[in-house]
C-alpha cells in the first residue's frame, strides 16, 4: 500500500489541502477554501461596527476548511482514507482564540454574537498597541531577560498583548474564557481531543521559552493583577517540542475531515516555518526568506545569538535542537498592492489593459528598464509598520525624491526596493551578531512571478537567491511533518532529505547594480534610523489621528 | 475723448492682453493666446533633443502675442488705437535671451538653429545647477555683501547662473551674443526702437541694486576669466526706476501692435510685481501671495531688513521709494497637477465623471471632509525645488505617514497644506525678522477656485486672508503702471487708489484648525530643517541622477 500524507495551511484569506506522497514528496493534489467569512475589519457578522486596526476572523471558516479541502484532494488524486498515514496543519499567527471548557469558541455563544473580543483576532489586529507598549514598558523597567530573546521588544500582534486587550476592552470575555490559545493549536484539540500546546506558538508569539518556561507570575501580576495566575489557568502551561505528536485523529476529527480515526496529527506549527522543511531547511547556514503579502525571514543556529530587533529565537520549535530565528517584514505585498489600488493613474490601466497586461506586470516592464537610481526616489517601507528590527505598528511609509517628472513606474519600483532594503537591514543584523549566512532561498507568490523585485533583493543583499519552485510550502511542509508523525521517517531532517522541494531558479548579484544600491540602501539606514528613533513623528502623527 | 490702456502679461504658457478704462478702472476686454511653441523641454523646433531640465521658449512667439492679442482687445471694446494712451509690459522672469546688436535673438539665425543655448531660457531652465553653486560658493569666500539681499544664496533660475551656463556648454553663443536681457527688455526694445533695462529685472534677477551697482568686475572676473567686462558689454549698466518709462512706440512697434506711434510705453515689469497695485498693495504691512502654478510672497518695506532666506528685495522696482521683498514657491499648483497626472487611480477618474466635475474639484469635495490631522500624513512640497527659504532648486518632495489604508484625497490634502506650511514657513522669515505684517492679499488661478485650499492657508498662517477678484492681475497692474506713463496719474500710489480692483472674498481663520495646525506645522519645520540643511540626501539622490 503507498503511504500519503495531507498537509493543511491555514492562511490569512483561506485554507489549503495538500496531498503528498510520502515516499517520493510528488504532491499529488491541492484544493483551496476562500473563507467565508474573510477578514472582519469593517464590521462582524450581525453588522456591528468595527473601529480602525481591527482584524477578526470566523471559527467556523477553519473548520469549512477540514470539511471541504481534504476529502477534495483524496478525491482528485483517487486516494483512499486508509491510504492517508499523517496529518499536519499549520497556521499564520499569531491567531489568537478564546474557548470554552468544551472546546467552543466564546464568538459561537449568541451572548457574546456583537463583541468584538470574543471573536478571533488575526495576526493583524492592530488593536493591542497600547498593551504591547505597557508589556515592553514593564519589561523593561523590571529588567525581565526574555524580553532579549525577541530583541528587547514585543509586537502588538502576539498573543499577551491581544489577550490583555481582551480584558481590558471585554473583561467578561476575559473572565468567561477558560482558554486563550492559537488557533492551529484549537484545531488540533478539534481533531483529536486532546489539548496540545505548540513550542512554535508559545515560543515565537507567547514568551515562552524551552529553558526558562513563560514569563514570572510576579510579572503577569504586576502587568494587571487580574493576569495573576494566568499561566497554567487561562494559558496552558505544558508546552510540546516540535518532535512530538498531537495525539489521534478523534470521531469527530475523522468526521470533520473524512479520514481514519486514529490517523496520527502533527505538532501544529506556524505557517512560514512549515516551508522552512519543504524548502529543505533544516541545518544553519541557509536564510529563508518569504516574498508575501508580507515578508518572514528564518534561519536556523546551533547556539544563541545576541542579536536586537529579530522578532525571537525558539529550540525544538522546527528542527529539534536548533534554535530557530525569525524575523519579519509587515508590509511587502501588501504595499504594492496598496500602490497599485491607489496611486496608478487610468491612463496606466488603460495601456496596461490594451497591452493584455496585468497593471502590476505593465508597471514591471517599464520599472524594470530603470537603472539603479535613476528616479533618484528612496522609500520607507513602513506602510504597514516595521516589524523588524523596530518593531513599532506605528510607523508608517515615506516615499522621498519626487519631483514633478516622477512617474508611477518610479514609485512602484522604489516601494520594491524598499522592501529590498528592509530585507537586508535584518540581513545585516543577523550578520553583523555573528551568524554566517551564505545562501538565501525563497518562496512565496511574489519570489515566483517577480523576477525583477528578485534581481533586486540578490543584487540587495549581495547574495545569491534560490526561489524555490513551490506555491505551498507551507502546506508541503505540514505534510512533512505528517510524515514523521505518521513514523514514516524517524526525523524531520531525513524526511526534508527525502521530500523536500528540489527545482529552484537561481539570482545572483550584478556587481555594478549591488555596488551601487549600497549606496542607496547607505541613505535608506540613515533615514531608518532617523525615523526610528531620532525623529518620532510618524508615531505622533499616528498618535494625533486617535486623539480626534 | 476717453482714455485707455493696454496691459500685456507674458506668462509662462501664454501671454495675454487688457483693455483697462484708465479713469473708471473698468476691465473692458481680455484677449490671450497660447505661444505656439509652448515650453520646449523636450527638443528644439528642428527635433535637436534637449538634456532633463531644460525649459527654452522661441521669442517670435511674444511677437506674435503683440500681433494678435493687441488688436483683438480693442475690436472686442471697439476702441480705436488713438483712444489707447499707454501700454505697459510684464514678463515672467528671469527669461533671458541673447540677441546681436540689432535686437535680433541669436536662434533665429540659421547658424544657431540647432543650438539649445541660443534660445530663450524660461525662468524654470533648470540647468545652471553647477553655475549657480559656483556663484554662491565664490560669493561666500569672498565675502561679497551683495549676496545678503538675497538671503545668502542664489538661484539656478537667474541670469548670471544662465549667461555662464551658455559660456561653459556654448562658448560660441556667449561670444557671438550682444546683449544677454530679460524677455521683458528686449520686448521694449522692439516696440520702443531704445534700450532701457528695468530696475526689477536687474534687481531681482541679475544681482543689481539701486544704491551699491552690480557687483565688481573682479568678482566676475574671478568667477571665469572670460567674464572680464561683463558688466556694460554683454549685460547692459544702465538700469532704470519704476517711475520711468522705456520710451514710446516706434514704427515697428506701432506696427506689430496695431497702436499709434509715439504712444508711451511704461518700464517692463516683473509680472507678479505688476500684479501689486493691481490689487491695491502699494505700501507696507500687507503680503501678497500669488497662488498659481508656483507661488509668489512679495511685500514693501520702508526699510532694510535682515532676511535669512528671502529671494531678495530692491528699491524703487514697484513703487518708488519702497523697498519691495520678494519669495517664492517652486512648486505650488504644478504640485498638485503632477499628483492628478499620476498618482490619482482609475476608480477615481471614473467616479469624477460620474458626478459630472473636474478631477481636482472630485478630489476637492473628499479631501474637505477630512479633519486636519485626519490622515495622518506630512508632505515637504519640493516636487520642484525649494526656492524660499533654501534656493535650492535639487531638493525634491516627500510624503511621510503613508499606510495601508492611505487614500488619494489624502495624499492631495497633505501636497495642499505642505504649500501653506511652506508659505507659513515664509511668512515667519519676514514676522521674525521685524517686519509687521496684518493681513495677506492673494489672486492667482487656485486662490479663486479653491476655496478649501486657501481656507487652510489661512489656518495655517493665522491671519485673514482676501482673495481679490481678478484673474489677470498682472496684465491689470501693466494697464495701471500704462496710465502713469500716459501721465494720467502722476504716481503708481494714485493710480492703484482709483484703478485697483477692489472685489474680494474673506478668509478667516478657525482657531480650532489653527490650533492644530500649529502642531503639524512643528514637525514640518523639522522635516524642513532636517532636509534642507542636516541630511542632504535628496540632493545626493539628485546627482546620482545626473551621474548614470
Amino acid at each position: 500500500m503507498k503511504r500519503y500524507t495531507v498537509g493543511i495551511d491555514f492562511g490569512t484569506l483561506s485554507g489549503r489541502a495538500l496531498l503528498l506522497d510520502a515516499e517520493s514528496g510528488a504532491v499529488l493534489a491541492t484544493s483551496v477554501l476562500d473563507y467565508p467569512h474573510g477578514v472582519m475589519d469593517r464590521e462582524l457578522p450581525d453588522g456591528t461596527p468595527l473601529p480602525p486596526q481591527y482584524a477578526l476572523q470566523h471559527p467556523s471558516d477553519y473548520l469549512e476548511v477540514l470539511q471541504t479541502t481534504v476529502p477534495d484532494v483524496l478525491k482528485q488524486a483517487g486516494v483512499s482514507p486508509e491510504e492517508v498515514v499523517g496529518i499536519g496543519i499549520d497556521f499564520t499567527t499569531c491567531t489568537l482564540l478564546s474557548m470554552y471548557e468544551d472546546g467552543t469558541p466564546l464568538c459561537l455563544d449568541p451572548k457574546y454574537e456583537h463583541e468584538p473580543h470574543a471573536y478571533v483576532k488575526l495576526w493583524k489586529h492592530h488593536g493591542a498597541q497600547p498593551e504591547a507598549d505597557a508589556i515592553n514598558a514593564l519589561a523593561k523597567e523590571r529588567g525581565e531577560d526574555w524580553i532579549d530573546v525577541y530583541g528587547g521588544k514585543i509586537s502588538s500582534e502576539w498573543a499577551i498583548p491581544k489577550v490583555l486587550e481582551t480584558l481590558h476592552k471585554a473583561p467578561e470575555v476575559f473572565a468567561d474564557a477558560a482558554r486563550f490559545l492559537d488557533a492551529g493549536d484549537w484545531l488540533s484539540y478539534i481533531l483529536t481531543g486532546e489539548e496540545s500546546h505548540a513550542a512554535g506558538f508559545a515560543g515565537f508569539k507567547c514568551l515562552w521559552g524551552a529553558d526558562r518556561g513563560y514569563p514570572s507570575n510576579d510579572f503577569f501580576t504586576a502587568l494587571d493583577p487580574r493576569l495573576s495566575g494566568l499561566i497554567g489557568t487561562k494559558i496552558a502551561a505544558d508546552v510540546r517540542t516540535v518532535d512530538g505528536i498531537a495525539g489521534k485523529l478523534s470521531d469527530e476529527g475523522a468526521e470533520l475531515t473524512g479520514l481514519c480515526k486514529g490517523t496520527p496529527v502533527a505538532l501544529p506549527i506556524l505557517d512560514a516555518h512549515a516551508a522552512m522543511p519543504a524548502l529543505d531547511i533544516v541545518k544553519p547556514g541557509v536564510l529563508m526568506i518569504i516574498v508575501g503579502t508580507s515578508g518572514v525571514q528564518l534561519v536556523h543556529a546551533d547556539r544563541k545569538y545576541d542579536l536586537q530587533g529579530i522578532c525571537g529565537y525558539v529550540r525544538d520549535s522546527v528542527v529539534p535542537g536548533l534554535y530557530t530565528y525569525e524575523a519579519g517584514q509587515s508590509g511587502l505585498g501588501d504595499c504594492f498592492d496598496w500602490f497599485v489600488k491607489n496611486g496608478v493613474p487610468e491612463s496606466y490601466e488603460i495601456a496596461a489593459r490594451e497591452a493584455g497586461m496585468s497593471i502590476h506586470k505593465y508597471l514591471r516592464e517599464k520599472a524594470k528598464t530603470l537603472r539603479v537610481g535613476e528616479s533618484g526616489l528612496l522609500a520607507l517601507d513602513w506602510l504597514n509598520g516595521n516589524r523588524s528590527t523596530l518593531q513599532d505598528a506605528d510607523l508608517s511609509g515615506l516615499v522621498l525624491g519626487i519631483t514633478l517628472s516622477t512617474r508611477p513606474e518610479e514609485i512602484y519600483r522604489a516601494l520594491i526596493e524598499a522592501t529590498a532594503f528592509g530585507l537586508r537591514r535584518i540581513l545585516d543584523v543577523f550578520t553583523d551578531g555573528g551568524m554566517e549566512i551564505h545562501s538565501i532561498r525563497a518562496s512565496g507568490g511574489i519570489a515566483k512571478k517577480d523576477e525583477m523585485l528578485m534581481q533586486i533583493y540578490a543584487d540587495v543583499c549581495g547574495k545569491p537567491i534560490d526561489v524555490v519552485d513551490t506555491e505551498q510550502g507551507a502546506a508541503h511542509g505540514s505534510a512533512i511533518y505528517a510524515a514523521v508523525a505518521a513514523g514514516v521517517y524517524p526525523s524531520v531532517v531525513e524526511a526534508a532529505e527525502a521530500l523536500a522541494v528540489k527545482d529552484a531558479q537561481t539570482y545572483t548579484p550584478d556587481p555594478q547594480n549591488s555596488a551601487r544600491y549600497e549606496k542607496l540602501y547607505a541613505e535608506y539606514c540613515r533615514l531608518y534610523d532617523y525615523f526610528g528613533t531620532e525623529n518620532n513623528v510618524m508615531k505622533r502623527l499616528c498618535a494625533w489621528r486617535t486623539e480626534l
